[in-house]
């Protein structure tokens, strides 16, 4: 029985030299490895009460979307500043590999709705904690942050403390 | 019975005057208006015979993969350039507020690989005859082209002649 690890490939020195970069898109070329990967996030949601799930731009796009089909939720976007044409809430971050600012539509959360947020790595968690706050601003509930994969050198859950995070692979080195 | 149309927010003067900025965050945001319009874009598909899903970046990547998931076929993503970390095939093109480069992985299509590509709107279809053309750099066949809107008057359909192209909602005007 193959993993979602399985699928991953790993690719040395990108976006920048020393850096090993966790590459989905062998996850999801593959109709078993998305599969899994997607029914492996899905696992993590049983029994969780939710109202929306959150995407962020753009891999997050990608998982988000058959959760939300599958599970009758709505999908909110999380996306990078000018992109969303009505009116938005925005945050700004550092990220691994620069800085950057995101946006939501702010009727893309009511108040008091419970968010899932769906991405598909936690590094650092910038991008993950400007699209927590984000819903935040909005009067949401960030009831968990759904990532497929987790590098845990990068210290994401502490920068993401409070919050229940759920990843399906890590990676510890190479 | 709703349409899917009447999920979509029409914005004017997004992303410059005069133009109407057709907006599908409103119909994935409702888990009604994302469930029809999936399933929409699925039933264009039924008894068609393809291999695989290319999805244009971003908004192509929503609704690509439900229907990969539901089909249990993969997703190959057509990306702006840069955002790729493998090897991959590139091709630029005029789009209607400028112009782009576009990129697929070299390994994301099989020579004789039947494609479906996807994406949320044809405007001039700039960018959809791009993406064709890399399925095709990569010898694969794109056996339909499938977006939510479509912007007659813009005449993506002469751009994109040859193609098998449905949509599921028109704007003639306003």
């Amino acid at each position: 029985m193959k993993d979602v690890k399985d699928y991953i490939r790993s690719i040395p020195n990108f976006p920048k030299e020393g850096v090993i970069f966790r590459d989905i898109t062998t996850v999801i070329q593959n109709p078993e490895g998305f599969k899994l990967a997607v029914d492996k996030l899905q696992e993590c949601l049983e029994g969780v009460d939710f109202d929306v799930i959150a995407a962020a731009e753009a891999r997050g796009f990608i998982f988000a979307s058959p959760i939300a089909y599958n599970m009758s939720k709505g999908i909110s976007l999380v996306r990078k500043k000018g992109k969303l044409p009505c009116d938005t809430v925005e945050q700004s971050y550092d990220l691994e590999y620069g800085s950057a600012t995101v946006e939501m539509h702010t009727d893309s959360i009511k108040p008091g709705d419970k968010v899932v947020l769906v991405d598909d790595l936690i590094a650092t968690g910038g991008t993950l904690e400007a699209a927590a706050k984000l819903v935040e601003k909005l009067g949401g509930e960030v009831v968990m942050v759904l990532c497929i994969v987790e590098l845990p050198a990068l210290k994401g859950r502490e920068r993401l403390k409070g919050y229940n995070i759920k990843t399906i692979v890590e990676y510890d080195g190479d």
